[in-house]
């Protein structure tokens, strides 16, 4: 690549980050195809599956293996990836990617979105007993940061990574997707048979959307934080999910959206007011 | 929202980017849910069959509009998007997920999903004249913030704008989803009759993922410039259609990946030498 700077340029070589397509198969069955970093594509696709209410137990996935002649010439892409699931589970739907979205009887709507979410997971984590104080939340994203190693290379990866309610990191994964990262912290913990995760925390580098809100409640998460701004939608669910959903957590500061009773406020830092809208 | 800072904490208002589900539908059948900013739904919709390459030219969409009777009270949610398209054009593939990823012959590979873009673009960006000075490309990320109101409110929202060759931004739109806010700029362009978009720049907030290259692409744009990195096939995919690629546009520096022979670098910038890799 040319690097440009000011007056000066300078040809040389650069780190990227892989993307590569990955599709997932269910029994011999297309289920998804999607762009993600390649490593760890075992805990991806069971993430994705936790994600899309699939499977909900380690016992679930029975096993898992790259199609070794994916091409005519019989080469092993490691971009096919099989999954026999327990045959005593329903076989997934076919129209997963509108699972959550749309509902025979209604027309389609964010209270619609809520709802099918509530239908879908097997995790209750509104009574979640986890409590933390904002120190500990503040200390998360530095400690993502330090263990993000491959960041430093190249600039382009979203992070996601779960920690104890102590504020121990249990897993850390990467990938060019924010939603690829998230599956493949939740297969990593589906693989593990640590579902639902109750007690911990998810911290993820980018925004929160509706979509990881979700995956966190499919997974049992009981706290998603997040460094940028959570979305509408995303509060809602959280809201309905009795989840906390903590955004802008940057430096000492953050803001607590939803299930404020899990974030511990020191006596001395009483609540000093009701501030306007700015 | 509980804000904490420091010691301090604050119950206030806040506002948030709104994110609702949007479901677009040709002839009465559903094509595609995607979560999204409300606001530019029909410039969405029209972007997304352009990049899926469903329509290519401002005549193929005939009408759009939002389904009246969206739900069982016959409530319009405008949620739900009704597409018209010329029907001389053969129907949109109903398993448009997999179209750019997937061949039936070869194995599921990178090289498999260049070429399968090659297939799909009705235009040539390879052998457009455009160039641009550095000093006018760094121009551009200010000239995107300026225009950019929403994000000083909410922080949430990536950004695409599209500029001419002299600077001049010809549309700037907004979504919680990166790949949204490139499809509203398509499909705003493909409405006003403009495609392909030849000696245009499109401008993005984020990273520069295999997507984005492959929307710039189907709508005939031959430089992309990012705030963040691209991937690895965002550049392959760039190299493979003659398209520039330029990452990491901040300030005064950047970084391009492909079509180098845009950027013109001025008399005294002459290229100082081959850095070897950190």
């Amino acid at each position: 690549m040319l690097r440009i700077d000011g007056g000066q340029s300078v040809q040389r070589p650069d780190t990227l980050v892989v993307e590569e397509p990955l599709e997932v198969r269910v029994g011999g069955r297309s289920l998804v195809v999607t762009m993600r970093t390649p490593g760890d594509d075992m805990d991806l696709a069971a993430g994705f599956l936790v994600s899309e209410g699939v499977v909900w137990a380690g016992g679930h996935v029975r096993a898992m293996r790259y199609c070794a002649g994916a091409t005519d010439e019989g080469v092993n892409t490691y971009n096919l990836l099989d999954v026999d699931l327990d045959p005593a589970l329903p076989p997934p739907d076919p129209s997963l990617e509108r699972h959550f979205y749309t509902t025979s009887s209604c027309g389609l709507c964010g209270k619609a979105s809520l709802s099918a979410v509530r239908t879908q997971t097997s995790y209750d984590v509104s009574g979640d007993p986890l409590s933390m104080t904002p120190a500990l939340l503040s200390s998360l994203p530095h400690r993502l940061r330090e263990a993000q190693k491959v960041f430093d290379r190249t600039g382009g990866l979203h992070a996601a990574a779960l920690f104890s309610s102590s504020g121990e990191l249990l897993a850390l994964r990467e990938d060019v997707g924010r939603h690829n990262a998230v599956d493949k912290v939740v297969g990593w913990a589906l693989r593990e048979d640590l579902l639902p995760l109750t007690g911990t925390v998810l911290m993820v580098s980018g925004r929160a959307s509706f979509e990881l809100v979700q995956k966190a409640w499919m997974a049992g998460i009981p706290l998603l934080a997040a460094v940028s701004a959570p979305s509408s939608l995303a509060v809602d669910l959280a809201v309905e999910a009795g989840m906390t959903l903590v955004g802008f957590l940057r430096g000492t500061s953050m803001n607590v959206y939803a299930g404020q009773q899990r974030v511990l406020l020191e006596a001395s830092s009483s609540v000093v007011g009701v501030q306007p809208l700015r």
